[in-house]
């Protein structure tokens, strides 16, 4: 008897997330719900992350209608979000309030799973929404970020996962965004929280494969004991994206591991995504391919695309290499976060201020306040000259507290800005919207009815583009 | 204290010839030579399989000269070369005199390590390219081809490595052409091989990477006792071609294994081909990304793309997928040979023809030959029925001979014939690249002096293009 490995298919969200920049138009995957919901995954992750940014500030569609469109076609399936804790699906801490209704809605709308991770690992950040998705019987699961620092020891992420298991969570996350978890280290905290949290906790592991090794740290991952691991069809994987789900089937076979995907299903997910991937090639990532540079900066594929638009904007597009190398100096100084949404792009941002205008000369509003303690608590201390010249900056003090303790309810303010606006259609759900993105939520509610956009190519248009390359490969221009 | 495994870097041969078509000229390798050469790799494959054939066809490039250059400016390094044994580079078996000749002057022109291998794993085909390697002092490195077939076990490949260690081969290498070793089966002919064959036995694992899964591959067979591994430096790597050098080397980090990589001069060596590849965008393998669907059909991605090209010119191009599933009959038909140069050419272009004029309705000359046993014996019986449509078709009888049993001398017979042709500077080298390629080295005498040709775009050519797309990327077209 072999041992079953479960597996979460990453392609309806973190999948064209990281190659395809979000842009997946919700009928572009209908069509293979029905197939994905066959496959035999432990879950689908198909909301969350970015995709409701990008819903409503591209695709003109409604994530809430997205999320029961889901539910609706895949009712086989446990449904999984990635949520980012006190900050929701936003970029500030919201108030717990807000913080429980969007649990409740979410819970509400179909959603199983919730993946709950903060940025800067504070536990105190992931407390209300763990508690919240709790309360409504889903499957809350607990997040380390993976990273590596002088101070992230495997041991440091061990005791963190001892802490999410007191909180109640069903399941423990290693969240390996950047694609630095090595194949040793993925044993050995995998193995430590197995001893840790006993044999029973749930272990479900989440990595990237921009450096090109971290199908081997699954598979190491899996001989620790690992549960669960995720994993995006091979036609939309890869490169800043995800080991291949057919990868990982193979690499299990003749072990003493076992999926029970059914392989021909694979194929005709495959085969549809293979489809629709050319259609968005305007969207998609350059960094296709393995970058092991990544190992000395830390960086996600996903933030060194941003830094470049950044850069480009300053015309000094050519200064990417500099602003890579200032990253780990930025990081330092701000007491070594893990680099995920949203301190990838606060970090990342303050490094190209500093190459474009001289070391922590100009601070950014959202790094000073990373600096005093307003994203939470950060593994290391923060650099002293830093933290004060943010303060002068900002205007404001340092906190030790939990962030969140500082805010006021704000969730009848927030519904009744919502009510003055256009197109709000008195839902909690649109409440929600509008919290988490003040300024697209109004143009959103006024185009809703317009209906879904479709940023992609049509068929026909790709096809003439790859006739007109054909010809001029052959020389026929 | 950790084990160390060494390297073979294959960016200078197999890299390119897999992902860039063999097309990179002479002196786009040069200067990155020295970087190559300090590294700390094991050996540096630099020539054979395809290579020779490009220089002449479409690089204008003499391939001696390109080895000599290459012992000079790799002046610390094993210099490696993939030959196709009783084939040499060419297409057909040499006479034995041929076969020790070729192999004299490649040792004499700088070779170190020559991996020796036939098409169908008959090893009577190997023996005297072996011979002739032993006679000279190099390295000679017998090599199975790994494939997958009722008929291939694992023990049946421990066996063949039995038989190349009794024919007295310094290192038995295990060729996975079509990234189809998967990590467990890669565990157990590795540790096979040890027990059969003793543990100071040097075993050398190539795997292309083509499934996504073989780098795990490369870890079990560490892990088993491997202690030669091939990689192609990052930038031109994945794909139909290799897993990442520097993946590599980060894989084994915090393990019980260790390379003596530079990384910092891997660095240099990434960036240069990172610089390099996009000159060569055009002869780019379309199957970038990963294709797990060869583990049903068996097909190296480079097969793939001659089959489209075929396909193509009869107007058939959409008949890919039907010709993918007719090439397990054929190979079936033909007893199960591994597919790789030249029987994947064979085998890939009779399904062609039996997609487009019912199966077995035409043969190819090869294809007779091969069933006839031609090109020596398969692991399994071929089909008796299209043996004597073969017999008939060829006018020839069966064998069971080695075939270069039947070859009479034609060393001076060659010599006379390339005494003819213009341009022809009497060396033994120039005989044998007549002998190889008759049809192409008269014109290549005749060019040669016009010296080398570089077939990529220039970088303000690639930069060009680029601002092309980027124009209409952002709809300035
Ligand atoms: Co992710
Ligand atoms: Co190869």
């Amino acid at each position: 008897m072999t041992r079953g490995v479960e597996v979460t298919e990453l392609v309806l969200r973190d999948g064209h997330q990281s190659i395809l920049a979000t842009r997946m138009a919700m009928e572009d995957m209908v069509p293979i719900c029905e197939e994905i919901d066959q496959a035999g995954y432990w879950s689908v992750e198909c909301w969350g992350g970015a995709t409701y940014d990008s819903c409503i500030r591209f695709l003109n569609e409604d994530p809430w209608e997205r999320l029961r469109t889901f539910r609706k076609l895949l009712p086989n399936s446990k449904l999984q979000m990635l949520l980012r804790a006190q900050n929701l699906l936003g970029y500030r801490h919201y108030e717990d309030e807000v913080v429980d209704r969007f649990v409740d809605k979410s819970a509400e709308n179909g959603m199983d799973v919730f993946r709950v991770f903060d940025a800067l690992n504070d536990i105190r950040n992931l407390e209300r929404a763990m508690k919240a998705v709790q309360r409504t019987g889903k499957h809350a699961q607990g997040t380390i970020c993976y990273t590596t620092s002088p101070l992230h020891t495997n041991d440091k992420f061990v005791e963190m996962a001892k802490r999410l298991q007191d909180m109640g969570c069903d399941s423990i996350c290693i969240k390996d965004m950047a694609a630095l978890l090595k194949p040793q280290p993925a044993y050995e905290i995998v193995k430590g929280i197995k001893e840790a949290c006993g044999d029973e906790m749930l272990v479900h592991v989440h990595a990237h494969s921009t450096t090109g090794v971290t199908l081997v740290s699954l598979m190491k991952a899996i001989e620790a004991g690992a549960d669960i691991v995720d994993t995006s069809i091979s036609s939309l994987s890869l490169g800043p994206g995800h080991n291949p789900t057919e990868a990982l089937v193979a690499m299990l076979e003749g072990t003493e591991y076992h999926t029970r995907l059914d392989k021909s299903r694979l194929k005709k997910i495959k085969e549809h995504f293979a489809k629709i991937r050319p259609r968005y090639a305007e969207f998609e990532s350059k960094f296709i391919g393995v970058e092991t540079d990544i190992f000395e900066s830390q960086i996600p594929g996903g933030m060194i695309s941003n830094m470049e638009s950044q850069l480009g904007q300053q015309g000094a597009a050519d200064r990417i290499n500099e602003v890579l190398e200032e990253v780990p100096r930025v990081r330092k100084v701000a007491g070594y976060p893990p680099l995920v949404t949203p301190s990838s792009q606060i970090v990342g941002t303050q490094a190209v201020f500093n190459v474009l205008m001289g070391p922590f000369k100009v601070l950014t509003g959202e790094f000073a306040d990373l600096m005093l303690g307003y994203y939470g608590e950060t593994i290391a201390e923060r650099d002293p000259k830093i933290i004060e010249a943010s303060a002068k900056h900002a205007k404001k003090e340092p906190i030790t507290c939990r962030p969140a303790d500082l805010l006021n309810p704000e969730w009848e303010d927030l519904r009744s800005q919502a009510e003055k606006l256009g197109g709000f259609n008195g839902s909690d759900e649109d409440v929600l919207t509008y919290a988490m993105f003040p300024q697209v939520a109004p143009g959103f509610f006024k185009t809703r009815d317009d209906g879904p956009k479709n940023l992609s190519q049509t068929p026909e248009q790709v096809a003439a583009a790859a006739a007109k390359a054909a010809a001029k490969r052959n020389g026929i221009t």
